[in-house]
């Protein structure tokens, strides 16, 4: 049984983790730390952690579950920190949007015998907005969670139970698991999470140019602006490291678009443009 | 008073405008006709109509205000007809996407001396799909109701009266109006409307050839993909006479968000992703 979990970041996902798993019935302890101790504070105010961290490798030391929830690059720092001192009863396992270089770290410096357990993980939840005042025990309601665990990984008794019961925790909080392969993990989300964010930003940034100085005008738009300008408000901070870590297959879809968005400009009056809404239509089909 | 209302065409916005007429207190008849007589009487069982016509020439020479809620040639095909039966005691008025084109056939046909009237509007609501059974009192609240309107016509003291009446009953809908030249209209709907639609459908599509073969893997994109391609389900039936009667505008609108595109691409691991994120955020701003 996990009695201890530390959740190190406690932004949006890391106190929403807390505050899902209350709500699913989890009775142990719950560790927070977070770099700035205010968000931590307003995570222990909501109820998401029992105590707050001083010292993250410290209060993973003294937890058998340990969830980075924090950026891509801060996790692979804390991945290669955590392994030094960490041992096969543990089981670290994250929320980062890539996986690829998060599995291959998982690969070279965890899974193997005498070193602790390392499971990488992906809710596909989230806000535009980050940070621990929006945490939402419903966050990962009905939502996918991906994860890209290597099934060759060589590990312990110990740490393949902590592996089945934190996926337990996670279907108790509402969310539904799908394993995939971590580089066809990274393909996917460019086409089905990264190219609608970039695509959000670049009309957002547009219609800022455009209409911008003219707040009346974006009335204009309604519930439709709103709603396809609605991830223009994402954080470059979160999404640096993403486009950081999946650069090429963010290009590929980006540049499908635009290739795309040209076909559908060229043929704006010819009856092509119907098959482009039949196209669209199937994806949206009930 | 206005007391007799005739609308053409019982899709969503006819059927919406006679139930949020009725909602704002409207109490005279509300005469409902539709090419394919089911509609009108799907929306006359659902109170947005007191009457059903047979002849939408008829109906119209008998009322007040004529409301054509119908798609853009229909709407030109309809004012050509009325203009040469109705008369000065007469206001037509529509609901089309585009008023270039309208505005131009109301000044040839319209609002001169001896002449029906026309105010060309645009009430920026919708849903994705259309029909009458979608029909909703509550469509028009909060959203803006655009009109084009000539301040140069030449109408008599009674269609006058008309518009200041018809206005108030667009207000009493929850609509708030704005007035804006037509061609200055096009140019912004291309920009928070149009783009944004033809967006939607062009990343729809393209999902759809990437990933449309395995229902599983749009779950994975939650919220955001779910929002960002909403607009996919919209109909070509509809947006075929948009994009015929703004085919320019929308050219422009659908090349810079390529180039927009392209840039953030090429940009993807250089600081100018922040001044991209810096711009979106603040066309987001509260």
């Amino acid at each position: 049984m996990i009695e201890r979990i530390s959740i190190l970041g406690m932004g949006l996902l890391g106190t929403s983790a807390g505050l899902a798993l209350r709500a699913a019935g989890f009775g142990g302890q719950i560790i927070g730390w977070n770099r700035s101790p205010g968000q931590a504070r307003f995570a222990f105010n909501k109820g998401a952690i029992s105590e707050i961290a001083d010292d993250p490798i410290e209060a993973a030391r003294e937890s058998q579950v340990i969830l980075l929830s924090m950026p891509i690059y801060a996790t692979l720092d804390y991945m290669a920190q955590l392994s030094n001192v960490l041992t096969p009863d543990h089981l670290v396992t994250d929320v980062g949007s890539t996986k690829r270089l998060i599995a291959e770290s998982a690969a070279q410096i965890y899974n193997a015998h005498g070193r602790p357990a390392f499971l990488p993980g992906h809710p596909m939840a989230g806000k535009e907005r980050g940070g621990a005042s929006l945490g939402d025990a419903n966050l990962f309601r009905g939502a996918v969670w991906l994860f890209t665990d290597d099934p060759a990984a060589r590990r312990s008794q110990y740490s393949g139970d902590l592996i089945l019961r934190w996926r337990q925790w996670v279907t108790a909080m509402g969310a539904r698991i799908i394993d995939i392969d971590p580089v066809r993990h990274d393909e996917l989300v460019a086409w089905v999470s990264h190219l609608p964010q970039f695509v959000a930003t670049a009309l957002s940034a547009l219609l800022e140019e455009e209409v911008g100085d003219a707040p009346e005008l974006k009335d204009v738009g309604g519930r439709a602006l709103r709603e396809m300008t609605r991830l223009g408000a994402s954080p470059y901070s979160m999404w640096r490291d993403i486009a950081h870590t999946n650069t090429e297959p963010i290009e590929r879809a980006i540049q499908s678009l635009e290739l795309r968005l040209a076909h559908l400009r060229e043929n704006l009056r010819t009856p092509a443009l119907r098959s482009e809404f039949d196209d669209a239509n199937r994806f949206r089909r009930e």
